[in-house]
C-alpha cells in the first residue's frame, strides 16, 4: 500500500512539473506570433501571472475551489480559511490517507498550477495593447477567485458534479460516505470548460472590451494579417504545451493506475495529431496554403478538445474529436476575424471554441455518451458562459472606465517594451519598424 | 504487483513523454543548423512528421511491427489489422497481464513516439532545397511501412533477433513459452541499426537524389560552408535531445528494473558526454579551431552509439565508445563533404554512420562482446542497409521521376518559407540575403 | 520492498533528468543577458562544461566527495580511487540494497548532475570577456577537485555536518551504524552553500581578477547597463531552471517518500513564485520601472533561498524566506554595481548572496530554528568562503601570472566568437555594433 501511494504521488508530482513547464510554453507561443516590441511586456505578464496565480492559491484559492473533505463539509463557496494546513494523523505526521493517491501537498502544488492556466488564455488574447497595471489586477480577481469557484462546481463536488443525482445521493458523495453511488451530472475530465473555457470567456469579453490592435482591420474593415516575429519560438511553445499535456491530462487521473493514465495519454497524444492534421488538411483546401500557424493552432485545438473526455474516449473516438477539432479552428479563426474581434494569438478558437465543443463531445463519443449526459454538458457550458462572461465584463469594464485598460496610441505603436519596461527584447538585432 | 506494475508502467509514460519532447530537440537542431529562410518549412515538416508519424502508426505501423503476442502468431510480416484494440481480461477491463511492466497503451505510445523519429531524421539531410509534398509522401511511406517492417525483424522477435538460435528455439522464443532460452542473434538495445541508421540510409539516398544545395560546392569543387542562422537553438536542440534520450534508452529496457534503468542511464549520459570530448579534441587537433558545432554533433554522435549496446556496457566501455563516435563524427563529417554530399546539419555522420559504430560496438565491448555476435552485428546491419537503401531508393527516384522532388532555383534562393507557405519566420527582424 | 525501492528509484532518475535540463536553463539565461557577439563562446563554455564536468565525477570527483560507505572507511578527503565501480551482492548482480532508495548507478549520475553546476554559475559572472582556455582549465580543478572536496564536508559526513556531535557519536554516523544518532551539525538540503555558493564564492573572484568589460563603468565610474540580447531565450532560462529545481530539491530527497518529497515542491516553487513578486515589487518601489531582469533573478533568488532549508520549512516560511530573497537580489546587484564589480547575469547576488541567505535561513526558520542551529550555519559558510576564495584565488591568480586569463581588447570589443571559435551565432540577421 505505501509502495503504491508512493508511485502515485511520484507520478502526481512528475505531472505537476509538466504542467507547470506549461507556462514556459504559453508565453513562447504568444511571444512568438506576436511582434517583437511587446516582447519584454508579454514575459512580464506570464511571469506574473505564474508568480501571482500560484501565491494566491495558496492565500486563498485551494481552499476556496476545494471547500474540504470533513463530513459535511462539501459544498459551494464554503471557504476553509486562508493558508494551506495539511492534514495530520493522530502522530502528528502528514496524514498520507488524506487521499487514496497522494499527498495533501501535492494536490495542491498540482491545482496550483492549473490555476494560472486561465489568466494565461486571457494573457494571449489581449496582447500588444493591454495596460500591465489594470491586467495585473484582473489577473489578482480572476485567478484569486473566480476560478476556484468554477472549479468547485464541478472538482469541488458542487452542483454540476451532480446534477443528474437526487439530493440524498448528493449529499453521501459529498461527505465521500462508502456508500455514495457515483456522480452522474457534468463530465469535465481535465478542464476543457473548467479551465479552458474559463480562460476563453474571459478572453472573448476582454478583446470585445478592448478592441482591435491599430492596423489590423484596414478602412474596408478587412483584416489585416499582423505577423508573429519568432516563429521558431510559437512552434517550440506548442511542442512545450504538448509535452505539458501529458502532466495536465495524465495528472488529472489523480492517481497513476496503470489503464486509466496511459488511455488518457494516448487518448490526448492521438486527439492532438488528428487536431493539427485537420487543421492542416481543412486550411489547405480552403486557402491553398501550407500554414503552420494553423497547423499548430490544430494541435493545440485537439488537446483542448480532448480534454474533457480524455478518460472516456477510445483510440479511434480521440482522433475523431481532434479532427474535428482542427477543421473547428480553422472556421473559428475566421469567424473571429470575421466579426472584428482581434485576437492575436488565436486564444479564443483555441480554448474557448474547442474548448466548448470538447465539452460537447462528451454528451456524443465515449462511454458517456447520450441525450442526458449532452444536457449536462450543455448545462456547464451555459452556467460557465454566463457566470465567467458577467464576471469579466464587470472586472474589465470597471477597470476601463476607472483606470483604463488600454495603452496610449503612441505606446502601442512604439511598442509596450520601451514605455513600461524601459527595455529592448533584442538589443542587438536591427529592426523593421510596423 | 500491482505496485510494480504501476511503477513500471508509470516510468515508461515518462520516457514516453521524454522521447516525444526529442521533436522539438529536431526541430530546433535543424533550424539552428539551416538559413532563416527556409525555417517555415522546416517547423512545417517537423510537425507533419509527428503528427503523421503517430496517425499512421496507429493505422498500421504498430501491428505491423508487433505482429502479435498470441501463441504461434509471432513472426516477420504477420499484419495483425488495422487500428489497434487493446487485450481485455475475462472481466472485460484493460489485461495488465499483457506484458510485465506496463498496459498495452502504454506500448503503443512509446512505440509510436519512436516511429517518427526515423523520418526526422531524413527532414535534417534534405532541408533547404527538397519539395514538400513528395517530402510528405516519402514519409507517409517511410514512417507507416519501411521502419516497422525493419523494426520487427528485431523487437518483434523477427529473424535477426533469433539468428543465433535454432528453428525450434526460435518458435519457443516466439511464443513466448515459459522454457523459451535467450535469443541469441543481433542486439540493438534501442535502435543504434533499427531507428537511427533506417533514418540515415534514406538520408543518404536522398541527399544523393537531391543532390546539394546551390553554392554549397564553388566551381572549384570545394565545399563553402553556409552557415546555420540560429545558434542558441541549434544548440538547445541537443541539449533537449540528450534529456530525451533518458526516455530513448532509459524506457527501452521496458521497465523500471531499478539495476537495468539506471546502468543505461549512466552508459547513456557518460557516452554523450565522451562523444562531445572527442569530437572537440580531435576536431581542435585537425582544425586548430574550437568548433562547436563538431563539439554538438559529437555529443549526439555518442548518444547514437551508445544506443545500440547501452544494456551492456560498463561506465568505462561506455565512454571508449563515445570517444571513438566522436573522433568518428569528425572524420564522417569531413568525408561525406569529400565525397560532394550536402547534409546540412550533419544527420548521415551521427545517425548512419554512428548508428553502424555503436552496433559493431556490441560485438566489440562489453557483456556481448565476441566473434559470433560481431558476426550478428554485422548482419543486421548489413540486411538494414540493403532494405533500406532500396527502399528509400525506389520511393524517392519514383518520386524523382513524377512530381519532382526539387524546388525551383528561384524558390531555393527566395527560401522555401515564402514560396510553399507564403510566411516569413522572423518578421520583424532585418536579414542578410544570402 | 522491491516495489518501493523501484519507484525510488524511478523518482531519483527522474530527478536527475530535471537537473540535466538546468544545464539547458543556465545556458539560455546566460545567452540571453549578454551580447550576441560572445553567443558561441558562451555555448561551448558550457557544453564544455556538461560534459568534462560529468567525466571528472566518473574519473574521481564521486569518489572524493563520497568516500566510501564500508564500516570506518567514512571521513573527509579519503578517496576512494579512481573510477566508479558498482557494489555488488554476492551473486554478482548489482547490489540493491547499496542505499536504501536507489542504485549505485542512479546515486552517481544525480550527484554528477550538481557537480558541474558549480562551473556553470563562474561562467555566467565572466562571460564576455574570459580567455576560453584558461577557463576549461579553471573549470577542471574547480569540478573535479574544490567542489567534491567541499561537498565531502556535509554530503560524505565530513566535519561539517557532525559539528554539534560528540565524536563517538561522529563515529557512529560515518559507519552508518543502527545505534547512529541523528547529526547535529550544519544543514544544508539540496546546497545553498554546497553548489550555489561553491560556485558564487569562484564567481566573486574571477570577476575581481578579470575586471570589468569594457564600457561597463564611465570615465565617471557610473555604471552603464550592457543590454542582454535575447531576453525570451533568458527568461525561458529561468523557467527552466525552476523546472529543474523540481529535481534539484526534490530529488535531494534521496527518496520517493510522498510527505518528504511533496512538501519539498511545494516549499521550492511558493519560494520562486515569492522570490519573483519580492524583486519585482522591491524595485518597482524602488526604481519606478517594471524590470523583467529583476523578476527573472528574483525566481532564481528564491529558489537559490530555499534550497537549504526546503525540507524544513513550512508553506508561509518558505514565502517568506522567498519574499526577502526577492528584496537582497535587488539589494545585492545595486551593491555589486556600487563596488565596481561586473557580474553579466547576475551570479554573485543569485547564487553567491542568496545562497548565504538561504543557508543562514535555516538557523531562523523551521523546524531546526535557533542559535546553535544558526552558528552550525554560519560555520558551513565561513569554512566554505574561506576553501573557496583561497581556492579559486590561487588557481585564478595562477592562470592570470601565466597565460593571461582576460581576452585582448581587440578580441572584447569585436566579440569572442569570430576571434576564439571564427563562427556567427546569427549569420542571417543584421546586427548593431556595440
Amino acid at each position: 500500500m505505501e509502495g503504491l501511494l508512493t508511485t502515485n504521488n511520484v507520478w502526481m508530482m512528475l505531472c505537476t512539473a509538466l504542467v507547470f513547464f506549461m507556462h514556459m510554453g504559453f508565453s513562447f507561443l504568444e511571444i512568438g506570433l506576436t511582434r517583437q516590441k511587446n516582447t519584454i511586456n508579454i514575459l512580464f505578464k506570464n511571469v506574473f501571472i505564474i508568480c501571482v496565480g500560484l501565491l494566491l492559491y495558496y492565500i486563498g484559492g485551494f481552499n476556496l475551489m476545494y471547500p474540504g473533505f470533513g463530513e459535511g463539509e462539501m459544498g459551494i463557496l464554503k471557504f476553509a480559511g486562508f493558508g494551506i494546513e495539511a492534514p495530520l494523523n493522530t502522530e502528528g505526521t502528514l496524514d498520507l490517507a488524506y487521499s487514496g493517491g497522494y499527498t495533501y501537498w501535492t494536490d495542491f502544488l498540482f491545482q496550483g498550477m492549473f490555476a494560472a492556466t486561465a489568466a494565461t488564455i486571457v494573457s494571449g488574447a489581449v496582447a500588444e495593447r493591454i495596460k500591465i497595471g489594470p491586467f495585473m489586477i484582473f489577473t489578482i480577481v480572476y485567478v484569486g477567485l473566480i476560478y476556484p469557484i468554477v472549479g468547485s462546481w464541478q472538482w469541488g463536488v458542487g452542483f454540476l458534479n451532480v446534477l443528474g443525482n437526487t439530493q440524498a445521493e448528493a449529499d453521501l458523495i459529498r461527505t465521500a460516505a462508502e456508500t455514495a453511488p457515483d456522480a452522474k451530472g457534468f463530465h469535465d475530465f481535465a478542464g476543457s470548460t473548467l479551465v479552458h473555457s474559463v480562460g476563453g470567456w474571459a478572453a472573448l469579453i476582454a478583446v470585445y472590451l478592448l478592441g482591435p490592435r491599430i492596423g489590423k482591420f484596414g478602412e474596408d474593415g478587412k483584416p489585416k494579417a499582423i505577423p508573429g516575429h519568432n516563429i521558431p519560438l510559437a512552434a517550440g511553445g506548442v511542442l512545450i504545451l504538448w509535452l505539458g499535456w501529458f502532466g495536465f491530462n495524465g495528472g488529472s487521473v489523480l492517481s497513476a493506475d496503470p489503464a486509466g493514465t496511459s488511455l488518457v495519454l494516448v487518448t490526448t497524444c492521438l486527439a492532438a495529431a488528428a487536431g493539427g492534421v485537420g487543421a492542416f488538411i481543412f486550411s489547405t483546401l480552403l486557402y491553398k496554403n501550407l500554414d503552420l500557424t494553423m497547423f499548430l493552432n490544430g494541435i493545440l485545438g485537439g488537446l483542448v478538445g480532448i480534454t474533457a473526455g480524455a478518460d472516456l474516449m477510445s483510440p479511434f473516438e480521440s482522433i475523431i474529436i481532434g479532427l474535428l477539432a482542427g477543421a473547428i479552428i480553422v472556421l473559428a479563426v475566421a469567424l473571429i476575424d470575421k466579426i472584428k474581434l482581434d485576437d492575436p494569438v488565436g486564444a479564443i478558437a483555441v480554448h474557448l471554441v474547442c474548448g466548448i465543443w470538447g465539452t460537447l463531445a462528451v454528451g456524443i463519443f465515449g462511454v458517456k455518451a447520450g441525450g442526458d449526459q449532452f444536457l449536462y454538458q450543455l448545462a456547464g457550458v451555459g452556467a460557465t458562459a454566463t457566470f465567467c462572461s458577467i464576471s469579466a465584463f464587470i472586472i474589465i469594464f470597471a477597470l476601463k472606465k476607472t483606470v483604463g485598460i488600454r495603452v496610449s496610441k503612441e505606446e502601442e505603436l512604439d511598442g509596450l517594451d520601451i514605455h513600461e519596461h524601459g527595455m529592448d527584447a533584442y538589443a542587438d538585432f536591427r529592426m523593421n519598424q510596423h
